[in-house]
């Protein structure tokens, strides 16, 4: 994949590739569909017919239990078919490049194809090739969109509110596309965000996204939200050298006890390193929304779905895309 | 994962974690389920609408063709959704605890997770954090009871009866999870296990589970019923020293065609190690009950899902638990 | 798996292994059938009930994106429910044999079986043991029918007719499944078949297929068609030699925009190695039918499997079988 594929597709269509992508009204539609969907769920039988009919293909060239089994339980819960594509035992084996793989998906004519691919920019290819709508689970350390909207609807159903709520983010921004995002969502709907993590951690310039930046862990007090990125640990050590060591990172920036205050709640995107960026009593504490943004996930993402295959597109967004 | 995290859940629910678990009416109504179930497969179109929107998530940490492919196919047969999560390709990669897998399924509300693991208790710990129905599908050389429910099965149909049959159970019954299970069931029944192998392969104080053993492969021949376990030739050789050599264990405890009497039959839970603890001849004779086993993991699982699923649990049984 | 295991079913079924099971009179019959398929693809809601409760097993030893992708959505689309089983994460890691594999998915029960296996033969040993249809999905440099019958659909739908239709089939013929399936699928419909390489990748004797050869590549120049096969990169080099280099291969025989004529397709069965048999200018170029061929794999496939289930088997064919 060369850079200069990767411009908006030429007709306009409806994707989900950035937060960029939405304006405010397209988050309170999705997040309204997800409120609606959820007294779905709780009935006993958990099935919409929807989509059915629909297929969503999930091609995934990085592993993850949470977002695909997200995504394949969303389009199963609406009757949609599913196929999920992985790195592992495909045509990617063989050297086939992404476009080809996408030109291949495209014959199939799928109603959504999920990409997650450790490539900035590639859902934005896939886009360009496909007839499909598009939806980005992940590219490089650049977007997660769905991630993002569903913290939104976590904190929305949580705290009553998005307007105003003050968001503090800790950690590995650097190499979190899960920050980039959400700093782009708070801002769509009125909320703020501060980015808060030592130096070698916090990109120079992210401010331009329209966030506050601090290194003082202190500085989170105020926040309604403390929201724990999840630290690498294979980025960490001798090698790369972003933080001296774990132990020493988990002493300046994990989040314990003594570091949320009554009124905050915690959130984490997972998987969590329980004892590195978040304590164990804090991650199983009743001010931690972790199980609760896993079950976003699922109405979102089914929110997500439906919008995209269900609303007609009568205006379609101009994609910030790739800048 | 502690020990101490393995206790039972508090909340009174219907798993199926251990033999123990279940009483001798609960044995007799699953496998009365099963009969009923296999009229339904002879149809043409096989499928019940019985589970219909209900969801069966299988959660898989070891690699297995027939337990994964038997619970995909019994759940699919019954008109579930199915989900299968692997070790491979998983967050169990980024070293993400069962815990909060668990606490992750949990939150998509699957109506069963179908747990194997190689660590024993694993499945307890899973039905501490979710709200679904949980069956053991093997942890470590622990429980595999619906392996065992197969076979009593496999037994009732072709022989007529359980009650009083005489099982021969021959080989590595040390890291055995389906000896323990299918020792404790045939208890349940009113049928009588004894334990052959050599004594390296025979665990002190096996006897308490309510068997006879015996280092002798000439006591088998009062069996109705010869069952040979698999043996992991990874575990033998001058490494571990179980057995002194294949070719030996073979010569002293394989089943060739002139240590099986006529009338009696042989089965095995598979993948078979033909030429080791089985002859070939034997495995492809009449007398052979493996592909009769398979069979039976399908409607056998099939009764399982729908006793979960729809029998209300008027009295919770009581975990045995890690004992 | 040994020799002597690979004969024909001892009953008469309709299975598909090899384009030899067919005659004229099928070729038309499926290709007509993926026709009137292509119309109920469509239409918005794509899926057709036809065979709503039937099983279709994927048993796929080899990775491949594009034909378990394919076969996967077929069954889909028609309504079937699919499982799959791929070599790693199943009892295959254990050493289970092919036979006792097709021995426990006979178990089952399942209605059709694709087979893909890097041994040749191997789908006639699981057609032994099983009941089901089974279908060759590719074994070792055998066979790969359903890849000869898209060809063929693609042809005729693109160019109108299939009788008398030039085809020149380029490159590694030598290692190629696809060429022997598609020299005698072409040979039954009245086309011919002219093999392009260097000496070293055309078998010695393959004129006896029906054909034409040539080391010469301006003989493509009177063909209708320019089908490229794959060059398998890690069959070059010093190691086996069976070209001295892959510049020196694509010099002489890669498929760039000075071999191709005005008025000539080209075709690809993927993935495609862009720069090496076939250069991007073609890949891109409308003359290219790759993505063509893609839909038509769908199609065909839901002709084939169409076929196996619902057309009563009046007279079932003789296997040419492993001659």
């Amino acid at each position: 994949m060369t850079m200069s594929e990767l411009r908006p597709p030429s007709p306009p269509r409806r994707h989900l590739l950035s937060i960029r992508d939405l304006d405010r009204a397209d988050v309170e539609r999705i997040l309204d569909t997800a409120r609606a969907l959820t007294a779905s769920l709780q009935r006993e039988v958990k099935k919409l017919p929807t989509l059915r009919g629909r297929t969503v293909v999930n091609l995934f060239y990085e592993s993850s239990t949470r977002t695909l089994a997200s995504f394949e339980l969303a389009a199963k819960r609406l009757s949609a078919d599913t196929m999920s594509l992985r790195s592992a035992g495909s045509s990617v084996d063989k050297g086939e490049s992404l476009k080809d793989t996408a030109l291949t998906l495209a014959a199939y004519d799928p109603d959504v194809i999920i990409v997650r691919h450790p490539s900035i920019g590639a859902p934005w290819l896939v886009a360009r090739y496909t007839g499909a709508h598009v939806v980005n689970a992940g590219d490089g350390k650049h977007q997660h969109p769905t991630q993002a909207l569903l913290d939104l609807h976590t904190m929305r159903e949580v705290l009553g509110r998005l307007e105003g709520l003050q968001v503090a983010i800790v950690g590995d921004v650097l190499h979190s596309r899960v920050a980039r995002s959400l700093v782009e969502a708070l801002g769509l709907v009125g909320a703020e965000a501060l980015l808060v993590g030592p130096p070698t951690l916090l990109p120079r310039g992210i401010e331009a996204l329209g966030c506050a930046v601090s290194t003082d862990i202190g500085d989170i007090a105020d926040a309604d939200v403390v929201y724990v990125l999840r630290m690498q640990a294979e980025r960490m050590g001798p090698g790369e050298a972003f933080v001296p060591s774990l132990r020493e990172y988990t002493a300046l920036y994990g989040i314990g006890p003594d570091r949320v205050r009554s009124g905050q709640v915690v959130m984490h995107p997972g998987p969590m390193n329980r004892g590195i960026e978040i304590d164990a009593r804090v991650a199983d504490s009743d001010a931690a929304l972790v199980t609760d943004q896993v079950r976003s996930g699922l109405v979102v993402r089914m929110a997500i779905l439906y919008d995209l295959l269900t609303v007609a597109p009568v205006e379609a967004p101009v994609h910030a895309g790739m800048a």
